[in-house]
């Protein structure tokens, strides 16, 4: 659906400010594309709510028009999830951008969808207080929430499933359902609010949210860590995650990445097999005995050097340089498009996964780079190429099935973060058996019309 | 449903070996109470499954015959969660009881839902590992699923619902459901892992879960604090829980309890409200560094007294003591009945949902004694009186009431740890508006014709 009649464009009109609703042209285009080389089909027009009850007037009167409607958070997912692809109405959720509270006593923050991560973050950080999921990107409250995402920190701190405590969620007819409370936990009922966590806007449109919130740490530690091999690097995490000494965050990179990121970004990191650390504590004392504890478990898995004299800045840069992998990636390959792997499997099974895809990659040929949240087994191979070779492409999508058919073997999943998209629906089936039908019978319960963000997760 | 058909009792008897299924009384009676006051209706029969493939044929017998089927686990529950209110064929789990694989690297346990938490832990333990959720009973992994069940930890190390990574589940219709897997994190599709937990066997019987295990920590140290007045021992719990320093356990007492336990178990606690605290860390040191924090922020909100001198023994003693609250309160009063609010709220609510429950207990005159996890606002009063004394009962129950109106007003639950069961329905509407709605839907969507755990969570 590329265009609406006449008179459901006045329909919609009446529903928001004039401002916030358009069939224009450049907006329409505008919302066709995230990071992957996936595309939605032109919408017919892109709607931006201010409130629940805005919300749930579309959604009663795009339901009973059987119009398709898919919602947007700030469009960096990387399997196309937020794109319409039956193009229809894209409701934009940015202008729904109210930090409602942030109450510090209760170490909660209630906010609506469209707050960016950052600025939560940086409100939060006013009350000593910080929202720990940690995607690269900066992303919407209320797009973390659908993809259930999570990042270089979630090892220690958990993913955005275990801080969303309570939401407003307006279901595809319009019933507006609250989900969930304010306490710390509960037994009460069905966990709904677990089940929109991670649904992808395909059971309906977050429209507020209760946060979980962590206290700031007082002292950090950052350590690079060196190995010979790549097994002996992975084959640390094990070790390192069964030592009590929980890392706040635990990133394999490969000499291949930390060349591009040394290359692109002037950095001078030895380009070996490596871990980077980091530690959260109570104290600098307290830290600096934690270190000691992690180098001697390193050393005697083989490390060659275990450096935590890292001071603030570079501890910032190391980071940063880590969370724009994927842009340092993008850059370095004008005109091309890049093929994201998201397999995750259980910390044993690591190692074995790490290697297997690098070979995959030597094998084939292809350019492409390995790294990942290696304390939550959850691997990245970010592959390069252009999807108008056909050949080229083809053999990349051979690599990431054979990866995700390992992993999936080895009793993980075909995404540890970015969600299924439209790119990763045709693992569903592999990956949950019996319980692929029951999610259906689901959507089918929820959104019987199939008009909520169609054409993703079900093939 | 109290009797099988002779067909009936035929047809279930080849589906299991000849002594793990009964249509004796004793075995039937004995199937009728767990420690609340309610009673199930007598079932017409137990049947002991030991694999998911019997489970899958009971039940698909069961279904097409009509008959209600209740899952058994330990039989501890508060709510009458387990109880055949409708007859039927009640499922004892506790044959299912095979840890199938501890792997310490990947942090995770394989077990059936029969084993119970001390087994696993006693397992666990030989590879440094513990399973955190820790109910005060020594209640079966299956039950603990199906409650969402936490306890005193559950602070720093999270519910049971934060540990559970992969279930098999068998439909009431009989159909096999596999959910989640083994990686430590996953965006692949709907939680369904989420919605079992937590679904108090409504929704289908639990037959295998994979579960995440935790290091068991190198240095404990516990303390007692004391306070003048209940309303500074409970405002003091949101200074520590927002201090960072992350006390794996955080209990309030009140006076009356402590008395109650002085005298039955012959402590010699201080009279006072006071706070039970626990620490966990990677040394000695470092704990006694968090420690001396604890009470400069204790002292400050003013506390008497701050006890670290706490031995091993004495700490064993006093959690012991503080997990045998209920048995200490059911024995000192024999032949009455427990009545136990589970309501829970966000954190700065705490202290005046302790003062409004001690206060309805004083103005009603009731036997009831408060305590709570006071670090995840959860507040326990267990009420003791006659059921068949209506009066007496009734006023218990309209205490509970306005417990739990209050509570929900400020955001919070009916029960923090429970479950619903029988005993909190009536709130589910009160608590979750439109949500209920939805819930019913999705327990009809599951299970149509309403066998499963009849007469539960929903009214
Ligand atoms: C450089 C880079 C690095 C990244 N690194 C990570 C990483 O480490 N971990 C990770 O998890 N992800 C990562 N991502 C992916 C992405 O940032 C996350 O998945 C993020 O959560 C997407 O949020 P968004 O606001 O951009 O949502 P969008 O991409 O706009 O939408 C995501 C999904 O949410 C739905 N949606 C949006 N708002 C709502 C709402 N209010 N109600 C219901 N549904 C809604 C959309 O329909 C869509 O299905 C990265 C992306 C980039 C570009
Ligand atoms: C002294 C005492 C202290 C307690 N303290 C706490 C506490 O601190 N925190 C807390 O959370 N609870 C507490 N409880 C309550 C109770 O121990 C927990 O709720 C526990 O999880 C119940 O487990 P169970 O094995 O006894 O299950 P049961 O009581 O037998 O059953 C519980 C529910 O699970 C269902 N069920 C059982 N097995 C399965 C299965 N395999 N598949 C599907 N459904 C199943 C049953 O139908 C029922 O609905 C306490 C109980 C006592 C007696």
């Amino acid at each position: 659906m590329e265009q609406f009649t006449p008179t459901q464009i006045d329909a919609l009109s009446t529903l928001v400010s004039t401002d916030r609703f358009s069939t224009g042209q450049s907006n329409r285009e505008l919302h066709t594309k995230d990071i992957s080389p996936h595309r939605g089909r032109l919408p017919a027009g892109i709607i931006w709510p201010v409130s629940t009850e805005e919300v749930s007037a579309i959604l009663g009167y795009t339901y009973g028009q059987g119009i398709p409607v898919t919602p947007w958070g700030a469009g960096t997912s990387t399997e196309g999830n937020p794109l319409p692809v039956e193009g229809g109405l894209v409701m934009d959720m940015t202008r729904m951008d109210r930090i409602l509270a942030i109450r510090p006593q209760d170490l909660q923050a209630d906010v609506q969808p469209g707050v960016f991560r950052k600025t939560l973050n940086a409100n939060a950080g006013r009350s000593g207080l910080f929202f720990p999921p940690d995607p690269g990107a900066d992303a919407t409250i209320g797009g973390m929430i659908a993809n259930n995402a999570s990042g270089v920190q979630t090892i220690r701190y958990g993913a955005t499933r275990d801080y969303v405590m309570r939401l407003t969620v307006v279901l595809p007819d319009g019933r507006v359902i609250p989900t969930g409370g304010k306490a710390h936990k509960s037994s009460s009922g069905y966990d709904l609010t677990r089940l929109f966590v991670g649904s992808e806007g395909t059971l309906g449109v977050v429209t507020e949210a209760t946060l979980k919130l962590a206290g700031i740490p007082v002292a950090h530690l950052a350590a690079t860590v060196v190995f010979n091999t790549l097994e002996a690097a992975s084959q640390t995490v094990a070790t390192l995650m069964g030592s009590g000494l929980s890392p706040a965050a635990l990133e394999l990179l490969t000499p291949e990445l930390i060349g591009l990121m040394n290359r692109e970004k002037g950095l001078g990191i030895a380009e070996k097999p490596s871990l980077f650390c980091e530690f959260h504590g109570v104290s600098e004392a307290a830290l600096h005995e934690t270190a000691a504890l992690a180098e001697e478990l390193c050393r005697d898995s083989g490390a060659l050097d275990f450096q935590t004299g890292v001071k603030e800045r570079e501890r910032k840069d190391l980071w940063r340089a880590r969370h724009e992998a994927w842009e340092t990636i993008h850059r370095a390959f004008p005109g091309r498009e890049t093929l994201i792997v998201d397999a995750a499997v259980p910390i044993s099974s690591y190692p074995q996964m790490v290697v297997f895809s690098q070979q995959q990659l030597d094998a084939k040929k292809a350019v492409g780079f390995v790294f990942g949240h290696a304390g939550d087994g959850n691997l990245h191979v970010v592959m390069v190429g252009d999807p108008a070779d056909d050949g080229e492409w083809a053999s990349l999508e051979e690599i990431n099935d054979s990866i995700v058919h390992r992993a999936v073997d080895l009793g993980g999943t075909c995404t540890g973060e970015h969600g299924i998209g439209i790119g990763k629906r045709r693992f569903m089936q592999l990956e949950h058996g019996a319980g692929y039908a029951l999610m259906k019978q689901i959507k089918g319960l929820i959104d019987p019309r199939g008009l909520m963000n169609p054409g993703k997760m079900f093939l």
